[in-house]
């Protein structure tokens, strides 16, 4: 035997890899076991999740869903707390006059123009509207109640129909439902708006909604549960109007589609006018919040996004995932909602959207100008004696352009939901709001007078609802034309 | 021994879980280990790929760059058969006064109103400005030549400086350069344009980008690869004008920012104007194509995205990965260009980019037929006999809105580069250009004309080429204000 056979030999690189790959492969295996374990668990906690729980009574009551479902009202009674994004000053909630006192003018005659503030969370659903001007200077129908509590269902029922809801008066001589039923309306909008109680899956309790599917030719029974993740939302966050006939019927104006011209075009076939103006006389439409309408037209939508994926977005606590029911702005909530798709840093996130936001208003800015102007022109028509007749054609090119810009300004995330949409729907609503100042400028001239209109000060909401006063109060109307002369009695006339 | 001992014992259920897991590791080590070959060998690939080649002589002719970079050069060369994509109606080049009448209005009085096409593929450069008729009718300076070859900056080497070469004449009496160099400059945009000879690497050739970055505080020396692959391209894709003193020097109106207000109150600073327009004598610019700047107010941009990734893709022949250099809209390249990150169908892709740029193109529509109006109205209030002091501030109006119009009609993309951006100033110019007419409107009154203008038929090129010339032609032009009086002599005056 060769002596040299019985030396060491010495260990060739690389000879640790078997030994090494299979330590690798067994913690691997080890790995992918407990992996599967934790998936298979959380399948079986989902499984009992998802499972229909009973709910206390009344439903309505959402503090009776709180035993079943602990996490989810206690995010949904989050919205109590709700606050603006940081942008916009902390002031909550906004006031829409006095951020934006064109506002005064825009609305003028209308209840917006004496009290439009930025709305509260869903918990504030029957506080808001009780407390708001609008519904104290004018008596309101019931209708206005259809969204804002899970009692307006309830009601529908024992009432018979939608119908009888929508027309409810308790007494003779009443002049609308709304006060006659706040004893009957007190629960906030809350769990059973959107949840079946027995099945506890989402559910569209209102009839508007689908109704406005059936005159699409859609059949809303068939949305898939991504798309009732939206459709829910959107049974009130849409544009709507109260129909006079049948009595206060609460409609959504999509017959021809939801593009802002096919509800222009509706509102138009049906001779629907919300107000007259009270310094143009123009015949209003004002647009509630179409931000189903709106929502539709975006990048998110075509992604097949849901106003719940970001708005409701998913979370953890402890085990359990669920459905963050504090309904609020994204912006306040960027990690958990925008970043689970967007690979940003919150701060770009951020900066991302509000550069978004900043042109929208850039849009609204000029075309809310144009559109106070036009206002002002036409009103300063009637002071150089104008008659309805030669006024008519302007006025209603008035109409088209602050329907567009509302389209806009009405809806909520301040354009987001769909930038280029919302930026086309402002341009045309500039471009006819100039295309009405350049003809009421050669009427005014048709009839002797050449200086430009005399804009009154409208800079703030003080300035500007001391100038609605006057207009309302016929001897002291502004002096447009700079003539010093009284106005017409017909065109002085207020516009109610 | 108990016999029952010698019984095999059944095999346990997932006993085969053992030899499994070890055969399983196997092939999955064996995948790895094939899998860092790969890397290691394509990593040694792209370093041979990355070393500096020798380029043939002379280097301004890319067709001494193909034996080193045959694919590059291969890509390069099929920049000869670029069509439009299929929405434009495959007619290529496309004529935009055709396609858009109103072109005609707008440029009057500019070379730009007589042949307005579609720019074609790289290596149409040479040829493209040499055959449109905006050579022919007037003699242009030598700076025209800027951006269209890689001999210009051997010229300017050759001649001393930039400046020599942008004022070049060969001839005593020669009113602009471009001719006299026609024999000179015979290579179209190639290699050598964007690659240095030596390194091999991204380069920029042209001094007014470096001067452009300088004004701003900012040294390009500094930028990285990757904004390299977009500042090549900036060289050319951008807004520019020649500056009277130093002679026809080209320089980018950036010295206040890239902005479109940015750079309209630098041309007012410096009191530039392209030309008199010849319908309203309203005084011009004409904004070339800034690409570089409307793309870096984009989503795009933002993400670090450079012109190259999309333009210029990746693309795989062989083992090789190179850059496709068939410039060309992504949308002719789908597949390679924006599904890399954008995981939808190439059909998807398409209908989303179509739908930002027909929003965009209903904004531009707006903003145009104001446009042509305001040109016309203030034609009309010089038919009455306004005075150039009447008309100084809407004639500044009308540059405003113009030069912001352009700022988006002229950029490549229609507007997809930043669409919110895009359609924020197409808003302004709209808003801008009907702030024009009301004024224009007024002014016409108080000459006693109260009626609408008349605008002529600019519904074709024909015809819009028709009423163009009868304003040039003193004694033809169009009635406006439907008094069948003949123009005041110093209004009808040719705008030259």
């Amino acid at each position: 035997m060769n002596p040299d056979s019985q030396q060491t030999t010495p260990p060739q690189p690389g000879a640790w890899r078997g030994p090494m790959l299979f330590v690798v492969a067994g913690v691997a295996t080890l790995g992918l076991g407990l992996l599967a374990a934790s998936i298979m668990e959380r399948r079986v906690e989902t499984k009992i999740a998802l499972q229909p729980k009973t709910i206390g009574q009344p439903v309505v009551d959402s503090a009776n869903w709180k035993d079943a479902y602990p996490r989810q009202y206690g995010s949904y009674a989050a919205t109590e707390e709700s606050t603006s994004h940081t942008k916009w000053g902390g002031s909550y909630p906004r006031d829409l006059l006095a951020e934006d006192p064109n506002n005064v003018i825009l609305f003028a005659g209308y209840a917006f123009a004496v009290d439009y503030k930025q709305g509260r969370g869903h918990v504030h659903a029957i506080t808001d509207p009780v407390e708001t001007k609008r519904t104290q200077i004018k008596e309101q129908p019931a209708t206005c109640w259809t969204c804002k509590s899970p009692d307006v269902p309830r009601l529908m029922q024992e009432l018979g129909s939608p119908a009888a809801f929508y027309a409810y008066q308790d007494k003779e001589g009443s002049k609308g439902g709304f006060n006659d039923l706040k004893e009957e309306v007190t629960h906030p909008i809350g769990c059973a708006d959107c949840h079946d109680p027995v099945t506890n899956g989402l559910v569209i309790t209102r009839p508007a909604l689908k109704e406005g599917f059936a005159a699409m030719g859609k059949d809303i029974s068939k949305a898939s549960h991504q798309e009732m993740r939206s459709l829910v939302c959107a049974q009130c966050h849409v544009e709507y109007y109260f129909q006079p006939e049948p009595k206060n019927y609460l409609k959504f104006p999509w017959d021809k589609g939801t593009n802002v011209e096919d509800m222009d075009a509706y509102y138009d076939s049906v001779g629907f006018t919300d107000w007259k103006h009270a310094i143009s006389k123009a015949p209003m439409i004002k647009m509630q919040h179409p931000d189903y309408e709106v929502f539709t037209k975006g990048i998110h939508a075509a992604n097949n996004v849901s106003c719940a994926d970001c708005h409701m977005p998913y979370k953890t606590e402890g085990g359990a995932k669920f459905s963050d029911h504090h309904v609020r702005s994204p912006l306040l909530n960027i990690q958990n909602s925008c970043a689970v798709c967007h690979r940003s840093s919150e701060a770009e996130i951020r900066t991302r959207v509000e550069n978004i936001q900043d042109k929208i208003a850039e849009g609204r800015k000029h075309a809310e100008a144009a559109l106070a102007k036009a206002h002002f022109d036409v009103a300063a028509c009637m002071q150089a004696g104008a008659s309805d007749e030669e006024l008519k054609a302007i006025r209603t090119t008035v109409r088209k352009a602050q329907l567009r810009w509302d389209y806009v300004a009405a809806n909520n995330g301040m354009g987001f939901h769909a930038p280029q949409e919302c930026q086309r729907v402002l341009a045309m609503a500039n471009d006819l709001a100039q295309e009405a100042r350049v003809s009421a400028t050669r009427l005014l001239a048709t009839k002797g007078h050449l200086n430009p209109v005399i804009y009154p000060d409208i800079s703030t909401k003080e300035a500007a609802t001391k100038v609605l006063k006057a207009f309302k109060d016929s001897k002291d109307r502004p002096d447009l034309l700079g003539t010093g002369k009284a106005w017409p009695e017909a065109a002085a006339a207020p516009a109610k």
